[in-house]
């Protein structure tokens, strides 16, 4: 709650320097900013040299454009996820300086050189080919986060030789998020090969009782393996993110 | 639906040794046999060499003893499942000659000598110690139906190394049937290692979002490893049932 | 797992012509192949006689005609499933020698005949005529994998006559393969009727309370039919792989 | 809205032998009558020469008492469901006229004999032995409102010669009350039999995915047979009391 | 299962006129007559003067065309259901002599005129005008099975006084077929002021936790008031077809 | 139910001036009128000095357009929700004296001013940007029933520094509107803040396991902080129309 | 928040009586009170003269009598809720000066007279006899928060004239909780009866589809009547609370 | 996969000193013991310093005794997790020199000073008093595996001022595991508040739409507050291994 904030007012208020009805009207005035349709945390980006992120999803593209333009004002790297195809090709004529990146259906523009803070590798495993959209969304996300990333896909439990072929891809890491659909299996036998913290990303790859992704989520929630942690079906952004917290070099 | 007697009905129809109401009537005395509580097919059980079953589950020790007498006077083997240990006991006091196995919770008479009829071996692998209960009742239940059986117990995803060290017993099966709760990963991981029929049988092991067994039964269902079947929660019975047909000599 | 490949590394490794790093690199190129966009297992296919398989849904027409390329450059049959007519169009364009099935939504390429494998009949029997592309799928996919197959359509349990009328192609039968949506109710009526294994595929046909297969779904996990073994919703292609390995004639 | 009534309220009123106030005041004290713990309709069941009814299940052997008491009292017979052979015994103690039904968990008390009232039978059949309880109760709850019944018991459809054979009994019926756990099939097979108006009851009979009676009751909803209407899950009272009024001589 | 047909069968080759194998060959070619993709059940709409009917959802115009020309050919009338506005316009030019009725998204063609077989009147009472097209096809399906008719829509429980003011109407019916959406309350009000049988039909309508039906359906199972029974969401032909049972003359 | 106006019919039956059948005739015109597609409540529109309302959803442009002519001339105000951008520009056309509130997807026409009946602001909150359509129709619900109105927007608790910073707005409402999707938790931390009745409204809004609101919906009604209640999923109108009531002057 | 507080003690600091660091210790000992397991509000309670409130559910007698004699020693008086009989006789002999109300399940302590503070009567109605216990919980606590309160009890749908004989006492009510199980429809029939707030409550009662208040809880979410809004299942406190907070003097 | 043993076996081979037969046998052999009733993988356990876990749910006090035995004989420490009181006891007896924890249902046994191996603080969070057990599981886990733990308990979010309060605590901690049931909102809260892995724990806590913890998961999974990873039910054990594995030392 922006304590470092809050104590530097409360101290101008004991320093005579700000009256109290003062300071309560500051406190409405804290830096976030109204753009109409979003307000979003700079605090947070800022602080962690995270890039500034905007969820694509249901947002049209003249919203998105006002939000990606006021987020470049600040100076910080942006990050767009969930954008189709047809919205980052409008998106990429607004901002020649933005890269889309299809598999991921993300869009990045940086500002500035991603900076390095992580302790090791975050590696992002898929099971199959249909769960890639996730799983690249995870990779971009925690690249722009300033992680080193790594890659192993398509290595579903049904062919364990593939997996257990790149045993030293697994070992290498700091954290491994594992990207699986169907029946959601892939983050146990990582999890049993590994003694990192996983997690383990839903999709909702799949058909019949598949349920969109709700099998995979209860596959992992019951993972036989301990150290695996969940997140939303999809949600290969907030996996990278949480990988990104996991990965930083100051506890 | 019995076309032997069937046809023998219409041929003596047809030679004039039975007249047309004489068949409708014996169509209705077809040997089953009333016991006041249930009514059971011997029919398939002494076509197939299979034993006779009681569904132990909800009858009383009472119910159970005047089914099993009648079973037993058909001459024929008889194996009870879902026996509790405290109804097992009774049961045993008042038919000596049964055996009752704690760790599947059935009972087994055998009069006779259990002919062999399979191809290969059953095999039936257990993720956890908490699913030995539902594995021994298939094993049981295999063995009890003329098949040569073996077991690989306690062998789950997060510790992928005890079940491949096991991979020349995986291969040496005709039919494996796996059992698992949790996540129900382990028939995805062993349908990839074999080239024989998988029957998956997910229990009721877990607790939150396992749903007395529902993740497993869905993970299951998604397997990503083609020539996996799936059986109702616990039903190690129904698994071995299947499998003996799977292994019979003659299609 | 490969186990010969692995037992021969070993081997080498032992006669000293390969060193412990080489042997290692090895295990890192198993004959499977990179696609970009989908690794494919060669040794099943081969070493079974099946064909090699695409999943139709969910990939593009340009994906799947570099998929399709790689498979028949090995050599094999290829048999892809889910394959909308527009994209069997598309694809019978570019590989003229492709049968699509516009029934079974399955598109085949046969380089060479398909050498017969089975022990017996496998029957497709269904429901309704809405059950029909799943029952199809299952049908071409056994055919393409070296079965005699049969088919019994449209013999629903509110019509009885239907299916009993056709008793014998029923006991003739090796395997027999379900096929029914809304209440699920025929594998239980044919696993009364023969004694062979029965695999229930549960559709998506229905409406309301039918909930896209669930009600067909939990119908045939609970059949009080000993024998049945059930597969996930429209998953025609999975029963008739199942299907296939208890047709084989050796164990 | 015991328009009769209020007829005839509004009748006095225009008479001039009832004020308005009166006439309000009336309306409030319609014969149902409090007992501190329910408040029982008697209107329908004096018209409809059914038995006084009392749902047994968590209610006290005093309450129970209190309430069949009263009911009593109007002279009419009456029917408690749900009555556990505890609280059976205790209440045989203080109704010795009364009749306890263990299967079907009822107790009778006929303090005048039941005038027959139906145009035909009501058949109750039922699928298997665990059924019993749940058929028993629409049994004899049929009986107590007049009908003829008849009943058939233990005909699943897993083998099926056990209802054909009954196919005579199915065809006299005027209305079919039928009784299924586990997948629920039965009535589909049954509507296909009869051209009568059959009334499923899904029972909580099963395990795992049965999910205590949810499996039969989707069945029974997507049944294929067009004319089965369905009641809540073991409510064999329900069955039995819309089959009456279907079963009723005048429409 | 057209015992009829199988008494004659079994007389002939009592009197020596079949031999068994004919008898067998001929139980395989009942009266149903395969359409390519349907068959389709005549006798029963033969038998009890009903419509032949086809489920027009899932089916192309063309394959529509094949089966009622097929239908026609036969000499009944015939009804087709969910059949949407512009299937029906392509109907109606192959089939002039039809009716398209918009509310109820049928198509109808009277080739003799209905006779009416019914007791007395089908009432069609619906909650919200969302609920209409689910109503109408319950009435042109009663009124295709020889039934008078009547309506009462747009009465919902929160506005009882629409209803209570159609007092007379609700008392005059044989059978109640009450449709209605969001929380299906309307069956329990009417079930608890007719003393006839009363067939809830939930409907899709609403948003939200209406969770398309399965409010109202579990609404209606649940009904407090006795002689309620239900069919699947949506169901409106279903629904009337069972109040034609119902309202049959002979019992 | 009218009950003045029935209070009358009883008078005037009881002052000689109305027979029987008169007064029972009626009951059935008492004033709300049949459009054809739809009746509606003008009773307590008019009484409350609420606006007449048309839930748009589901509606055709020409049935709306019938709705509105008929509520107009009433003299009403008149409220339509649920109005798409296409079917609002329509509107429009035909009725230019209305509103179109893009953001709430609502149409308003005010023939008369709106008459401030309230006894204090209704305050509505909502958790993000996605959050806003429905949150909107709450206010202009509201406002159409004569509240005064705020909002505060964009305020989810994981930044709770907004939230607190807009304490005094919070403690001003006499009831607050708090509409949120996702995890649904800022209904919660708002109860745990003010001291008046807060409605909680979940949306639609999210992805995954929000199942379409559901998980909100279930994060409402469990809510820790007591005097919350909970409409349906995307429910801005009722909870505006609850919130009037309860801001209602007179007792 | 305690913002009177937090003014109080920016006050301070402004006038120089209090350091930063003392500010900061100072928001770590607001008034609640560490009991070591449970930690209460008093300050809400205070403020709104509403009782103290202990939730009994799952906690043991003498974690009961700690909380309940802290609250005393406040001063104010205490209800505490899910009181079983057994700890409800405990208590009263630890606290003579209790009150114990079975039918409610309720403990209540007055220290000191209850105020009246609303603006009108709270009615709590509920359907059927088995849902007395939720109804009797929220009339308990509706007392004991100042408001006066009526009842009107076994009200159910099925039979209306129960529930519009009692007109007057609806109308009468300034807020109205409808309590409901089985299929929850009672508060869309009030709803539509009065123009209060009207606050439902399901219950637990039912059995079966009933889902232990699943079906009466979405029936009431989807009510068609507005202005109804809901509490979770057997929720009566809940319902209470929130009731008190609409029947406030002061807005 | 214990490639460090597999790579010593390969390098044997190599060397000559190991022929593959062996090396085939060696793979059997790898150190696991086998119980009887479980099979424990002790690797993992000595590598990274952490105990020796036993699941104490569904396992005898036999079982237990023989288990524990068993891994006190290896030389490390001991954590027992879901131990009720009565097997706590008797488990004390047999193992004196343990420790019960009541409050968290473990049982520790210390054979050498735990070490301490984290980065940082793992801070364990819970909503409610009734969450405390699960809290406190992971709390005694996380200790056992050597971190330094705190606690901050009771700190719901309908009274948000106690988790203010302490928000120093909060910011000093290294991951936090965040506990609570009913609607699950605390980790969104806490989340939003520090910038550090949350880990979020749903409880069973709660009762009706609580659904036995699955609100407050679906909560959890859906939290607006990015960072936060989810794991079961009640699994406060799962939780603290997976912090330990984020707070280890090194990468």
């Amino acid at each position: 709650m922006h304590s470092d904030r809050i104590e530097k007012i409360l101290a101008e208020v004991a320093a005579g320097g700000k009256d109290v009805a003062a300071a309560m009207e500051e406190l409405k005035h804290l830096p976030y900013e109204d753009l109409g349709c979003a307000t979003l945390d700079h605090h947070r980006a800022l602080r962690q040299g995270f890039p500034e992120v905007v969820f694509g999803q249901g947002k049209s593209v003249a919203q998105m454009e006002t939000i990606i333009a006021a987020l470049l004002a600040k100076g910080g790297n942006v990050l767009a996820t969930r954008v189709s195809p047809v919205k980052g090709k409008k998106l990429l004529q607004r901002f020649p300086q933005a890269v889309y990146h299809a598999d991921a259906r993300c869009l990045t523009i940086e500002q500035h050189p991603i900076e390095l803070r992580g302790r090791g590798k975050i590696l992002v495993v898929c099971a199959g080919t249909s769960d890639i959209p996730v799983a690249a969304e995870a990779l971009v996300t925690a690249r722009m986060m300033g992680n080193e990333t790594e890659k192993l896909y398509d290595v579903g439990v049904a062919g364990l030789h593939r997996l257990l072929s790149r045993h030293t891809l697994l070992r290498q890491a700091a954290v491994v998020i594992v990207v699986a659909g169907m029946e959601g299996a892939l983050p146990s036998v990582v999890g049993g090969l590994v003694e990192k913290p996983v997690i383990a990303v839903p999709t909702s790859v799949g058909y019949g009782a598949a349920f969109n992704g709700v099998a995979a989520l209860l596959g992992m929630l019951n993972s036989c393996a301990a150290g695996v942690t969940v997140v939303n079906i999809d949600n290969g952004f907030g996996a990278a993110y949480a990988a990104s917290l996991m990965n930083r070099t100051q506890p």
